[in-house]
C-alpha cells in the first residue's frame, strides 16, 4: 500500500492553521478543548472523516469517532482502533496529535484505495483534552472512554474561568450523546511524534515502544517559621526555603542514583510556591510538586521512600515539619506484543528500535482494556510542546504508513 | 513630669478601631495609605493634635506635623521633633508606628502640663507610607522630607490598582501644599515597639538604638533549559530550580559563618519564582529577591561578593547561567550620641540596653539630615507585623516618658 503524501501533509497543515500563534522559530498553534481554535479543528476532521465516508460520531465528551466498515467484514465484530488527539498545550507545536489522528485517516484512505479486504470494521479516534492544558487532566477523553473517569465527573470538571467542560462542549457543539467504550475494541494503534532524541540518534524511522512509564505525583510541604529577615539572628531561624532546597537536592541526588541501573528513572521538581513570598519575611511554608517516572514501578517506589527518608532527615537537622503525599500513581503499562509485532512485521529491522515512552499518552489508559500499540515519528531535537517541534514531511509519511500496515495486519483475522 | 496614662492607652485603642480586623490572637489592623481606614486614622490624629493647640500642616506626600510653641522658645528656632508613623502592612498589629505618634503627643500634652519652659519649637509628626505595603516604597514620607526621594517621583508612584499615591491623598484630603524638610531640625526623636525579643531577655524597659542596620537587596536568576520531565534522562538536564537551590543553601551558609563573628549579620531569601513552574517540566529559570543587612557595611559588601563567587561556582559545575544585580544598598546609620544621651540621662542604668534595629525605620533617613535618635519598647514574644503584636500598657508609658524626656532636653539649649 502506498499513501498519498500530499493529502496527509495537507490534512496536518490545514489543521495547523487552526489556533496558529506567531512564533520566531517554527509553527506554533494553541488549541483548547472548547475554544473556537478547537471548534474549527473538530469540524475540519469531521468533513475529512465524511469525505472518506467513514460514519462519524461524537460521545459524550467530545471523543470523534469515524467508522468504517470494510469489504468482508463482520460489522458485528469487535472493531480495531486508531487515532490520536487534536487539541494542544498552549503554544504548542503542529504534529503532537494530529499526526496521528491524521496518519489514522490516512491509513484509512489508503486501504480504501488498495481495495483490502478485512475481518474487522475499523474506527479512526480523536481523544478529547489529551493535553489537559484546560481542565487539568491529562488524556481526559480516553480515561472516560476507558472508565478510569466517570463521565459525569468528566463534564463537570471547570477550567480556569469556572466553565465546565459540559459547557465548553455544548458551546461548540460537540457534545454528544454516545459513550466510547474503548474494552469493546479489539485492539488499538497510536501513532505520535517521539518527542525526544531516540530515533534521530539512532538513525531509526519508526519507534515501536513496549512501555509507557509510570507516573506518580507527590505534593511536599516543608512548614518553618515565618520572621522578620532583618531581626531574626542567623541562628535562631526555621527558614523553610532553605530547608526545602535540601529536599530539591535530595530528590535530584536520589533520581541521579537510581538513574545509573535504571536510565528511564527520572525526579523532577517543576512547581513549587513560597509563602509568604515577600523579601523581608523569612519564608515559612514552601510546597512543591515532584513527578517521578519510571518503567518499572518498584523503582518509583523507591524514590518517593528515599524522598520520605529525605524529609524525615530534613525534620531532625533543621527546626521544620514536612509532608508528602502521593496524590498520583499511575503504574507503568506495558504495550500488546500482538500489536508490537503487526508494526514490526512490516518494517525492515534497521529501520526500528524498541523504545519506552517517557511521556503519557491515551495510549497508556486504552493499554488497561485492551492489546494496544504505540509506535513512534522522529522529533528532530527532540522539541515538544512548543513551535520547534518538528517531524519531516517524509518521516511522517514512513510512520503512517508502518501504522497502516500495521492496523490492516491487526484487523484481518486470517493472520 | 508624668505622662497620664489612660490617654494615652485611649488614644491608641481609638487609633486602633480603624482598619481593625478580625484575630484570633491578639489585635489587628490594616491602615494602607488612602484607604478608609488611613482617612479616619488622620482624622482622628488631627484632632487630638488640635485639641492640644498643636497647629496642624499636612505636606504634598500627606505627612502631617503638629507644631507647637512652648513659652520661651524662639519662633525661628530650629524645632526639635518626634513621631512615627500611623500606617500599618496588611493584618499589622496596633503598636507598630501608633506607639511613636502618640507617644510623642503624649509627651506635648506632659510637657504642656508641667508648664515646661523650652528653648525651641517642638513638632509632632506622622510620617505617610512607612510599611511601604500599598506603593512598594518603604519609609517614602521620610525620604521625601530628607530629599532622598523626590516629591513629585512619589506622587507618581501606582498601587497594585495602577492608583498614584497622588490620586490616594486627594481621594482621603490629605494631599497638602507645602514641603516638610527634615535637615531644618534640630534634633528628631523616634520610639517604636522593638519586634525582636532584646529587651524582653533583658528585662529592660527602653531600648538605645545605636544603629539601625543597611540592607542590600539583589535579584538573583538562575537560568537553565525547560524540557520534559519525564522524557529527559537526569544526566542531560539544566534544572534552574536544583541550581537555584544550591544557591539558597550557599547563601544561608554564608551569612551564618559571617554572623560568628558579626551578629547581627543576615541574608534570607525571602522571594521566589520558578519559570514556566509546571509539575512536568523541568524549571527553566528562577529568581530570587534576597535581603541582606548588617550594622557594618562592609560585611554586608563581604556577603554580597560570596554569593557572587558561589554563582559562578554554580554556573561552571551545572549547566546554567546566573545573573546578580544589587538593586538597593542602604549603608547602616549611626545613631547621634547627643540624642541618645538625652534618653539614657533620664532613665536608671538598669532599664536600659543599648542595642541595633535590624528593621529600617524612618529615622535612618532623618538621621542622614540631623541628629537622630531612636527608643524601642519591649515586643513580647517579639511578634510584629501581626495581630500577636503586643507591649504592655505599663511600658508604653514608660518608654513614652524617656521619650519626652530626651525631647524636653534636647530642645532646651541651656542643658
Amino acid at each position: 500500500m502506498e499513501l498519498d503524501a500530499e493529502r496527509l501533509r495537507d490534512d496536518i497543515e490545514t489543521n495547523a492553521t487552526f489556533g496558529a500563534v506567531a512564533a520566531e522559530v517554527g509553527q506554533g498553534r494553541t488549541v483548547l478543548t472548547g475554544s473556537e481554535a478547537d471548534k474549527r479543528a473538530r469540524e475540519y476532521f469531521l468533513t475529512r472523516l465524511e469525505d472518506a465516508d467513514l460514519e462519524v460520531r461524537c460521545d459524550a465528551v467530545g471523543n470523534i469517532v469515524g467508522r468504517w466498515e470494510p469489504p468482508g467484514c463482520d460489522p458485528n465484530g469487535s472493531p480495531v482502533a486508531f487515532g490520536s488527539h487534536l487539541d494542544s498545550v498552549p503554544r504548542g507545536g503542529i504534529f503532537d496529535g494530529p499526526l496521528g489522528t491524521y496518519g489514522a485517516l490516512e491509513g484509512v484512505r489508503t486501504m480504501q484505495e488498495a481495495d483490502v479486504t478485512l475481518d474487522r470494521p475499523i474506527e479512526v479516534v480523536s481523544f478529547t483534552e489529551e493535553e489537559g492544558a484546560r481542565f487539568g487532566v491529562g488524556t481526559l477523553g480516553s480515561s472516560v472512554a476507558t472508565g478510569e473517569l466517570d463521565t459525569r465527573e468528566a463534564l463537570e470538571l471547570e477550567d480556569d474561568d469556572g466553565i465546565t467542560l459540559r459547557e465548553r462542549l455544548d458551546g461548540i457543539g460537540f457534545h454528544g450523546e454516545e459513550m466510547t467504550d474503548a474494552s469493546e475494541w479489539d485492539a488499538w494503534m497510536e501513532l505520535h511524534i517521539e518527542q525526544g532524541t531516540q530515533l534521530t540518534d539512532a538513525d531509526a524511522a519508526v519507534g515501536l515502544v513496549e512501555s509507557i512509564t509510570g507516573i506518580t505525583n507527590c505534593e511536599v510541604t516543608v512548614t518553618g517559621a515565618a520572621d522578620h529577615a532583618g531581626a531574626t539572628p542567623m541562628f535562631e531561624r526555621s527558614d523553610a526555603l532553605a530547608a526545602g532546597s535540601m529536599f530539591v537536592l535530595a530528590l535530584e541526588r536520589v533520581a541521579e542514583e537510581v538513574a545509573t541501573t535504571h536510565e528511564a528513572a527520572v525526579g523532577t521538581v517543576g512547581q513549587g510556591s513560597i509563602e509568604p513570598n515577600a523579601r523581608n519575611i523569612i519564608p515559612e511554608r514552601v510546597q512543591y510538586h515532584i513527578d517521578i517516572r519510571d518503567v518499572d514501578h518498584g523503582t518509583m517506589d523507591t524514590i518517593v521512600e528515599r524522598c520520605r527518608l529525605s524529609l524525615a532527615r530534613i525534620e531532625r537537622c533543621r527546626d521544620v515539619t514536612t509532608s508528602l503525599s502521593r496524590y498520583r500513581d499511575t503504574p507503568p503499562t506495558a504495550m500488546s506484543e500482538r500489536c508490537l509485532s503487526a508494526a514490526a512485521a512490516t518494517t525492515p529491522d534497521t529501520d526500528l528500535i524498541r523504545l519506552y515512552s517517557a511521556a503519557m499518552h491515551d495510549t497508556a489508559n486504552v493499554g488497561g482494556v485492551t492489546d494496544a500499540g504505540l509506535l513512534f515519528a522522529p522529533s528532530e531535537g527532540g522539541f515538544s510542546h512548543s513551535p520547534r517541534e518538528w517531524t519531516d514531511w517524509e518521516d511522517c509519511v514512513v510512520a503512517s504508513g508502518v501504522l497502516a500496515e500495521a492496523v490492516r495486519s491487526l484487523a484481518s483475522d486470517a493472520e
